[in-house]
């Protein structure tokens, strides 16, 4: 076969005429944070050959920032051998020269956190953002939105929702020109891992979430996700950035998992269904989360951690997408593509 | 509840300050360009209130051209009420004054047909283009890119490639900065639609066939889609595209499912799988189009005329999607979508 192979590499769509340097800070470097700089640092030499350079100039956590303006090592950075200095995030963010603002910090759902404020910050300042923290998003999408357009800068928060499964930017651009008429997901993979595990070996929901907890699935104080809060939050980003509603969690109906029985799943089972953790969000106002039987053979139906979700659509009909929901190299993916995207669209 | 429903449509990513005008010629009035106009016809209302529009200045098929560079009603084109001019579309493509090309002629993967020659005059012109043409792409697609990037424009496939199901766009954008490592897909609807009825119903292939032609499901001759050669074809524009190689529908390794029987199905069923005709790029250079065994549960397992891909990626892992493969809506999407991405590019 006189097959021609040029390169394995996922072409860039963009490729640049000069070499751009693109200036990030991460505000928060547990998981997601750490993901990011070590993605940037394993992949940065091939963006260079499409002449983009992304360069790390500050890293903050709870113990200082690293700052180096002409471009971290990340090798010394994820092995934490560089100086600390005595900066906040908020330091950071005010007096340091970058591009774009990757904010990881750890999610507050009831106030936002320092991530609200880490936000707010930046958009004051012109900055770009890509963020994994779902609570400012949760509570205040439309104010920080609207400052982000003030400002002329945007703010991506693709991770937010659904890992490394790319829903948001699916729904708002792949699909650019589609109305989006519903949405229907699984969104947190420890309960979707719950209900697999207790379907597949008849266990009693306890049972369960104490290897959930072993293994590091479930938190400690799981309630978040067993009651169905954090596919809430998810939801209701979904439902501000592609429904242009106005909403918090609390406007979401939120039905969690602890009431379902591994008799309930075997009666379900029997007739072709799952029971499933559904986020439901429709055009007309419904915002919705609940166990639901959804039919085995339904791309819904997914199993273990993986997310799941499906768009109906005024022209595509239904477009159904799955991958993994949770992980630091999943977020780190989807923080990664925000980061392509602004570059692409800075000057 | 205190919710704020502002307002139910997919707001656009992009919001325009001032009315961006962007001028669109259709050569090529079939299913697709048909769908093409009757989408812009009507969404056109809703774009403008994003300062997007959308305005048809000329569409060309085998019969003439009708043009007005102020923009053609799109309920007379529609209607075949406007005055046809003996114009063809490479007249078009060379006089009329436009931005975007939307190429839906018939296909040829044998020459490229007048696809090939209109895309290439556009591309002279400095016109983008947004196409559902295969051919042309799946001969010729390293010279046409190259063209492009030569001219400063953008030639955009998504129509290509499993109807309304984004793959290429997710792939290359939505994912962006992943390393694909390799896609297998359910690319070709008529096939699968053939397999899932020859499984459930027991019947034989033959039989199968020409329910398919009398639903038109099949064409008269169906051997490019049972033989694999329409799905070889989609396959080279995700090589090529994707995978930057520079190959041809010759390259790829074709079997058809003319041999498939109905007792190898039911064994497969029996056993815990479907067949489906694969198509499978690696980045080591495999180019496969096969019927395969794929388990149940597997998101491939896809029924009657859906489309499915699957990508295996450096950093999300495994992503999968699902939509409709064919249809003139569904095509018209794929190509709505690149246009609005083309608009949000031009100055």
């Amino acid at each position: 076969m006189p097959r021609r192979l040029r390169s394995a590499a996922n072409p860039p769509a963009e490729v640049y005429k000069r070499m751009k340097t693109v200036d990030i800070v991460i505000v928060g470097f547990g998981n997601v944070g750490r993901g990011v700089a070590r993605v940037i640092a394993q992949k940065n030499q091939t963006f260079k050959k499409s002449g983009l350079n992304l360069r790390v100039v500050a890293v903050s956590d709870l113990w200082g920032s690293m700052v180096d303006e002409r471009g971290l090592r990340l090798k010394d950075v994820l092995e934490m051998k560089c100086e600390r200095k005595k900066m906040s995030g908020l330091d950071v963010i005010n007096k340091v020269g970058y591009n774009i603002l990757v904010e990881s910090t750890p999610t507050n759902i009831d106030t936002g956190g320092p991530g609200l404020k880490h936000m707010k910050a930046a958009l004051e300042n012109k900055k770009y953002i890509a963020t994994s923290n779902k609570g400012p998003l949760a509570l205040q999408y439309a104010k920080l939105m609207s400052l982000a357009r003030k400002k002329g800068v945007e703010l991506r928060f693709e991770a937010t929702v659904g890992g490394a499964m790319p829903i948001i930017n699916l729904a708002r651009e792949t699909l650019a020109g589609n109305e989006i008429i519903s949405i229907r997901g699984v969104l947190n993979g420890t309960t979707n891992y719950i209900l697999t595990r207790m379907e597949q070996d008849g266990l009693p929901y306890e049972h369960v979430l104490s290897e959930a907890k072993e293994i590091g699935i479930a938190e400690a104080d799981p309630t978040y996700d067993v009651g169905g809060i954090d596919a809430a939050c998810k939801l209701v980003i979904l439902a501000n950035s592609i429904f242009d509603m106005d909403v918090s969690y609390k406007d979401v109906l939120v039905t969690g998992i602890t009431w379902v029985t591994p008799e309930a799943l075997l009666l379900a089972s029997k007739a072709g269904y799952a029971v499933r953790l559904i986020a439901e969000c429709r055009k007309d106002g419904t915002l919705k989360v609940a166990p639901r039987l959804v039919p085995r053979k339904s791309p819904l139906a997914v199993e273990g951690t993986l997310n799941a979700a499906s768009l109906i659509t005024d022209l595509a009909g239904e477009i159904t997408i799955t991958g993994k929901g949770a992980g630091s190299i999943e977020a780190a993916s989807s923080i990664l593509s925000d980061i392509m995207y602004i570059a692409s669209r800075l000057q």
